[in-house]
């Protein structure tokens, strides 16, 4: 088997310390041991001790399993509006995750007057309006029809929108951006029980209700309705959660997540959008001009570096691993570029497999830190081509007074000390 | 948009009314209106009176969501050997579960002397026997190895062998094949790590001891772990749970689950098995000629029906959807077969995409049942072209005295009562 390498002989892909993504995986001699512990720096206790664990019996099984009291700290960052307990968000801690599956009781949520608790057999879907057989659905009578499943991410289009401000905020990668999250959903298309209510002659929108006491309701277009919506019913194999919308949510891949309504009640078919409250007040971009966008559903190419990323520290210079998630709402990724000198020049990111469409992607590369500051950056593309934009470029074609669709490229700083920021560049 | 459609014009794809896979997908109006709720059978004040939850505020957020108390009976089955809290099993109810990920919490388990309790910051995994460089690690410095992350299944070995009895044991689909999970594995391949420790002449096995107070040890050959074998510390984006290992996990992708060695210490390079006591006094297949085989770890291909299955009712004759698993240790799942008239005539199900290697593949297909009774089975091929064996050609090639790797077809019978039950055919 191959020896160690020397250092000087790594494939760098692009400065300040980029290794090509096929690096580690060649050959781990590449790691020059850098990572494992020195042999010499156990003790003989450690080394030969039997631990207090294999000593006597470990504690039983049980019905619904747990974490480990030493993970507990992997926590949501929940806050709400003053006054509230309800109409706030609780943000996915992507920096202390891996893989691409958000664990249920992880995953984000923003609720506009807190989560209902629903019984379901007295919950109804109503499909209504301009249909030729309005219908009623429950829990149990939808779960008769066919079922799709798919992973998919969803976002809140308000995500990462702490970066449209003057100066960076100092806060973690699931602050910023963790209104993100990625589950196996299953649920029933749409398409089928609106074929089989029947649409009637003007059929344009669709308005979705919730069933919480903010009484959400979006208009969402026919046409992205009839292609990919579902009603889903279960997430990463388990019925819905409370706060993911149980027992029923509009699912729309890739679109902002406001526009997946939880707790659906009921979709009336019109000719029109309804001009709900949360679709004039809310989830529209304002324009330098003063005139707002409405209905900009789709989510942008984004990509994520989650480690290193901010407030994270290095444990001294040596091989790290850049790992983080890219995501776009028009289709799969394509290609993710890193690059760890501020931008002059970037290398590509392996992907992992597979590259599912509307789905996270997490993305690795190796990394020669030399102790040095740093500036991380990842850029993703989708596979309609779209790039994610820089900050610069984002903003000088948006302005500074919109609030939603901020999908620029993050920039964390690497330190002497080895603290991680967020940074401008 | 399409009207209902006549019964008599449904396509038909096998007999006693299996219908083509495409039937509920290319217009609902097939499905006649068999699962929506009468209109008429709506009440005017369910209809129109709004639910209690839409007149009060929620309830507010949490670092780590819960499930609704009206699903807090979706559990693992949980049985232990007679005096023990934590030398038994406990098996996932896929009968309650949609889409293929496993929620962590209902990840089934298999311990041999219960669950330890261990500190992270305290463990380390030692690499040594056949190697140029013994190696240590902890929690810390593996993380900073390349990781991967693969969707894909765990299975135990003994899975399914209650059907070896000679009667048919009356339990659900997750009681009789609830040993079997999948999960978004995240970890680093053993291949970098043995790598860096360089192998001596001679290497041809890995001992993995477990940090359990049982120190569960396996005997693997060297060529799978070379190959994809993998130190796991993430499952679905989180660390891993205690009773999956914590924290850390040998992971051998597509083998029976007793060699993916929980709470991994240790990995011994050695010339030859060390016929450790769990490879030879258990998980050795005994043979009609009283002989043994030995470290037969690739799981076979199989599938399972989970709805309807064991203990599930029919609500009255009508239009249902058949849902399933499929799985291989071979690779990935190419084609799954279902029968409704007791393997008579047989149609393709539906196959959910991404046809994933060594991960479950979920299947479904729709079914008209009639009212009489009925038999379901399916059966799954992989993409080397094995095929799952009947319960009567698995027996006849094995015997009746092994104990492991029982892949043969599930039947169920729905009796004209609508009750479903295990059954041979």
């Amino acid at each position: 088997m191959s020896r160690q390498k020397n250092p000087a002989s790594f494939e760098f892909a692009a400065g300040n310390g980029l290794l090509h993504r096929r690096e580690f995986l060649r050959g781990g001699a590449s790691l020059g041991g850098a990572a494992a512990l020195a042999f010499s720096s156990i003790t003989q206790a450690q080394s030969t001790d039997t631990p207090l664990w294999m000593k006597v019996p470990g504690r039983g099984m049980e019905g619904y399993g747990q974490r480990s009291r030493y993970e507990d700290n992997t926590l949501r960052t929940v806050g709400s509006a003053a006054g509230t307990v309800g109409a706030g968000a609780s943000r996915t801690p992507l920096e202390r995750l891996e893989g691409v599956i958000t664990p249920s009781a992880l995953h984000f949520e923003r609720h506009h007057n807190g989560i209902p608790d629903i019984d379901p057999a007295q919950h109804r879907l109503l499909i209504h309006g301009l249909v030729e057989r309005p219908l009623f659905f429950d829990l149990e009578s939808l779960s008769r029809y066919p079922l799709v499943s798919r992973i998919q991410f969803l976002e809140c289009s308000g995500n990462g929108r702490a970066n449209i401000g003057a100066t960076p905020a100092q806060s973690t990668a699931g602050e910023l951006h963790g209104l993100l999250s990625c589950s196996d959903w299953t649920g029933v298309p749409l398409s089928i029980l609106l074929d089989e209510a029947g649409l009637a002659p003007g059929a344009a929108w669709v308005a979705a209700e919730g069933a919480d006491s903010a009484a959400m309701v979006r208009s969402i277009p026919i046409e992205k309705i009839l292609d990919d919506a579902i009603v889903a019913i279960y997430q990463n194999g388990e019925r819905l959660r409370p706060g993911n919308g149980y027992p029923m949510r509009l699912f729309l891949p890739g679109w902002e997540g406001n526009a997946s309504v939880k707790w659906l009640r009921r979709l009336k078919v019109t000719a029109e959008p309804v001009m709900a409250r949360d679709e004039t007040s809310k989830y529209t971009d304002l324009q330098p001009d003063g005139h707002a966008r409405m209905f900009t559903f789709p989510m942008g190419v984004k990509s994520v570096i989650t480690s290193p990323s901010g407030g994270q520290s290095m444990n001294g210079p040596g091989l790290y691993q850049i790992s983080g998630v890219a995501w776009s709402g028009a289709g799969a990724i394509r290609r993710v570029e890193v690059s760890a000198d501020g931008g002059r020049t970037w290398a590509d990111a392996a992907l992992t497999e597979p590259l599912l469409s509307k789905s996270l992607t997490r993305f690795r590369i190796p990394w020669r830190w030399n102790g040095d500051a740093a500036v991380l950056l990842s850029r993703a593309i989708d596979d309609t081509g779209a790039q994610q934009p820089s900050r610069d470029a984002l903003l000088s074609d948006r302005g500074l007074k919109f609030n939603y669709h901020y999908n620029a490229v993050q920039s964390w700083v690497v330190a002497q000390s080895g603290e991680v920021s967020n940074v401008y560049v």
